[in-house]
């Protein structure tokens, strides 16, 4: 098990995912890039190299590495960013407000770990989509093509092409990422490398539908605070199974300090709401929100070092009568405070109007957009409706705007949505928004099993990943009900991982059927450690084994608890092999097709069937 | 919570299910065909009536009906049996091998309950398919096309269609069920009543794609024997959470006698492989098996009242060197049992060259069909292989002698299939086995997820029933790993339920929709007991509302803990719509609008947004 080392100042998991271990590899372009893996080494009787897997989890898995919260990560990007010329700035002063006027004996202290605050000039490159129009690749593009062929060389990564025979939908998912296609498809405004030039800790990634799906998690403080340490715990839980960025919804007090510690400590880009922090500077009022106070948290949270905002800019005045007749009204947090000062100022929203200047703000810092779905729908019943769909026709209006004034944009999108009616939202999206990336919620199938949203949701997830959407927010199974614990966040993140892999693999991504013919592989020949080791959860498949069969003999056993050895269909299938060989005199042919990985080509012959007397 | 209630002689799980009573309705066209349902009260703030549920669970949820196992269930068929002048026959005797060979001393004692065997009559209608051909409507149909409509009146349930919106391929899903409706889609083979003239307890369900999908939960006492009343318990268990139908997969000692003891007290129809128990019959040992112990297993199985067979005729031997080059080979156990057998022997399926015998044998007490997929995938990467598709054809034809002699078929199918290959072998099946019902395992989506395989699995359920699928089997977390404990049942059985549910929907059930809206409905309206109860699982909705918010007045609160008040969107929702009603002056109509339940067209005016100063 991993263990839960007492690190300064506090808490975090550490050590590495059970079966596996920290590598780096070197990007071919340049020596001096490092990208992260985590390899599973096989039993020697696979005759298999390790198999190597996609690994968010930072540093906090590598056993060499020091965690040391007060100090922060080290800053990978720190040299790419320095030579890049941006201004250093002074930077905004910490105010009461930023804390949600925490009283001094109840304030999580400052973040000791430290950041040079950095700031862009108009009129030269900051933002990853300037220097790709520009035709310049940037380092993050080159680490993001490298962890994308998950280290492998081009040969090798075409011959896994072969086993890939998927749906792409328009799709054009290349046999070998470039870092010159990262650029060409960052330019197109198609993905999206979130990575605010504040946050040199940052292991870029990037999102978009020609590269593998990624998932979001999300943590926040709630009404509650915790300490600064257990937020970090919560974004170092979530990456330790997969998360590929975090967003910090958290609300009340000790935001701003919370944040710093998140980010200092975070390898995954952090994603935020402004307007949640914009609301409480204005004491929870929805009325008294201008556009001087978001202005204000948007600077703060971009000098900070936030990769992308979520901005409900689409929630437009004329919007808001659409959705009086829903089920359940306007369900986004965003979206409903936002409604909420359009009625009551009776005006157009102060997002929607200042729209061009956010976008110079998010620009100056490459805080990519992240144009939030306000309208989304809450129930099946308001699935695919007019508001639903007035608002994304404004947020593509909006995608090309930020993309004119030079930012980075992925779309959000639903929600609640039946079977029926998901790839319609795909095929809306992609279609007004210029094909900038998609990032749903889900969306859940039925309303009907609360408990169970986090399985509602990855059957929509799936599918609405297969269909193009470039990143799935992640679920909980306490959706609708209360505040995900640890568990709940595991349990969300593994099934937001599975929904994603199983939508690469419909798409026909290269390299993702690897895995399952890595496990299915094991499975088959009963190496049960491999069988574990290669999945999303390794902990959790060896516990439910070994609750049936605890002892360490039946982790080499040639059957498994559910059939025993008399009935296990998996070695008759082994007898079968044999025997069919044997029938053919091909015996000699089968012990070289054993030993030669099953590419050998035996044409195994039956005989006839005997008449029947 | 439920009660455990101590019954005699042993425990199983009684009470109603928390938030819901049991109740019984009449069919409109026999006022002695009592149909059972659940009915949950709504908050009288809601104005609603009841909400009615299809339900599964038997007498063991009605306060009202005595439990007693020696007894068995009441024997709610058996007046519509005996009238249809089937023999009584004397059966055959128990003998040492049905049980395993059990010692005395190991021997789980003969269910008490005792039911008449009957047997029909070469030349004379037995099945409900052969009544469904001559134009007979059977109590059977009566009773499920009552409870298909959920005990609705027709101009109800016209009114429901009026919600759904589905894509329903091809599927001809009524606006409501009439018995002839049910007669004709029995004829047309394209539903069956599982419902062995044996298994006078049954509760009718029908199963087919014009009619609500169905799932299957799997049971069994695997190696280590466990009491009869603990075998039937699992059985109560799966049914209450909602499975419609359940197989008992049961190997080793004392399976005779267990299967008497489940059937006795099974309101739903049970499933078996005969083939594993002529297996035990044959101390395990495949190439022993013949066509007089399968032949006598099959009788014998039959005057116990097992509604439906899975047969695996479809495995021939020319299909067996088809599976050589894949992954996992066969995965089946029946499959590879068989398999096992061609090769051992050089020649063809016992199974498949006595197929017409076991078609009347089975047709004598109307066991149904279940034709075994036993080539199904094991892997992503065997998904649609020609063994898989070469048995599928082998199944089409066997569907059609099935039919000529009189009985009920649905086919199996797979497996593990990656999303993009799930809708080749909904369309495959219809095309070949001409529209019988289809009764897939999952599929499951990806291979990665050992301890997940439930999900994996649903998301291929959702999709496949959707497409046509009539009745999924389900898959616990506990698939490939371990045997399922009784928190596994419930989380496979839950899951499959709102696969299934996400299917009806898809499709456009007219019914469907009306639980989504009413859940949803609580939802908005902040009613968080009507919210737990309208859910699949009304006692883990419920656990995790009360982990954060555990006081009693947190169920009437107008917030829940992951917002907080001042966050909450449905709260500012609901001050939206009060608030756009006052701007437009429509405050009058607003209340007649949250008072006559929504259907008021109240066109609420927004002003035209003030110009910018």
């Amino acid at each position: 098990m991993h263990s839960e080392a007492k690190s300064k100042p506090a808490t975090v998991t550490t050590g590495p995912i059970v079966g596996s271990r920290k590598i780096y590899t070197t990007a071919p372009e340049r020596k001096d890039i490092r990208v992260p893996f985590r390899e599973v080494a096989l039993h020697p009787s696979a005759q298999e190299p390790p198999f190597r897997l996609y690994d968010t989890s930072g540093p906090y898995t590598d056993p060499e590495a020091v965690i040391d919260l007060d100090a922060g990560l080290p800053k990978l990007r720190a040299d790419w960013i320095s030579r890049r010329g941006f201004a250093t700035v002074q930077g905004r002063d910490v105010r009461p407000e930023d804390n949600g006027f925490a009283a001094a004996d109840m304030l999580v202290p400052p973040c000791l770990a430290r950041h040079e605050i950095r700031a862009g000039a108009p009129g030269r490159l900051v933002t990853q989509y300037e220097y790709a129009r520009a035709g310049v690749i940037t380092e993050e593009m080159i680490f993001v093509a490298h962890r994308e062929n998950l280290g492998r060389a081009e040969a090798w990564q075409g011959a896994a092409l072969r086993l890939a025979d998927g749906e792409s939908f328009g799709a054009a998912i290349p046999h070998f990422v470039t870092p010159e296609f990262v650029r060409a498809e960052v330019a197109a405004g198609r993905a999206i490398i979130p990575a605010n030039i504040n946050h040199p800790e940052l292991e870029p990634v990037i999102i978009g539908r020609n590269f593998l799906v990624k998932i979001n998690a999300n943590i926040g403080n709630s009404a509650v605070t915790s300490s600064a340490a257990e937020e970090v715990e919560k974004l170092v839980w979530a990456i330790r199974w997969g998360a590929d960025t975090v967003m910090d919804l958290s609300t009340g007090r000790n935001i701003h300090n919370i944040r710093a510690w998140i980010l200092r400590n975070s390898p995954v880009p952090i994603g935020t709401v402004p307007l949640y922090q914009a609301l409480e500077k204005v004491h929870g009022d929805a009325a008294k929100l201008d556009w001087a106070v978001f202005k204000d948290t948007l600077i703060e949270q971009a000098e900070q070092g936030v990769d992308y905002f979520t901005i409900h800019a689409g929630v437009r005045l004329a919007h808001i009568p659409l959705t009086a007749r829903r089920v359940t009204g306007i369900v986004s947090r965003g979206g409903s405070i936002m409604a909420q000062w359009c009625l009551s100022h009776h005006r157009e929203s102060f997002l929607y109007e200042h729209f061009g200047e956010i976008c110079d703000i998010m620009r100056k810092y490459d805080v990519s957009f992240s144009l939030g779905d306000g309208l989304r729908p809450g129930a099946n019943a308001d699935a695919n409706d007019e508001a639903q769909f007035a608002e994304l026709d404004t947020l593509g209006e909006l995608t090309k705007i930020a993309w004119a004034k030079g930012c980075q944009v992925m779309v959000e999108g639903p929600g609640h949505v039946p079977m029926h009616k998901i790839k319609a939202n795909m095929d809306k999206q992609l279609d007004t928004c210029g094909e900038a990336p998609f990032y749903t919620l889900g969306p859940l199938t039925t309303d009907i099993a609360p408990g169970y949203d986090h399985i509602t949701s990855a059957i929509g997830a799936a599918m609405i990943g297969w269909f193009g959407t470039a990143m799935l927010c992640y679920v909980t199974p306490k959706e609708h009900l209360g505040l995900p614990n640890r568990e709940d966040v595991k349990a969300g993140v593994i099934t937001y991982k599975l929904a994603a892999h199983a939508a690469d693999l419909a798409k026909g991504h290269p390299s993702a059927r690897l895995r399952d013919d890595a496990i299915s592989r094991a499975r088959f020949e009963f190496r049960w450690e491999d069988q574990f080791n290669l999945g999303l959860d390794p902990d959790t498949a060896r516990a439910f084994h070994d609750e049936t069969l605890p002892k360490e003999a039946h982790k080499t056993a040639h059957f498994c608890s559910m059939c025993g050895p008399k009935f296990c269909s998996m070695k008759i299938s082994h007898d079968i092999r044999d025997e069919a060989a044997r029938v053919a005199g091909l015996k000699e042919k089968s012990a070289a097709f054993n030993e030669g990985g099953r590419q050998i080509n035996v044409p195994l012959v039956v005989p006839e069937p005997v008449a029947r007397e």
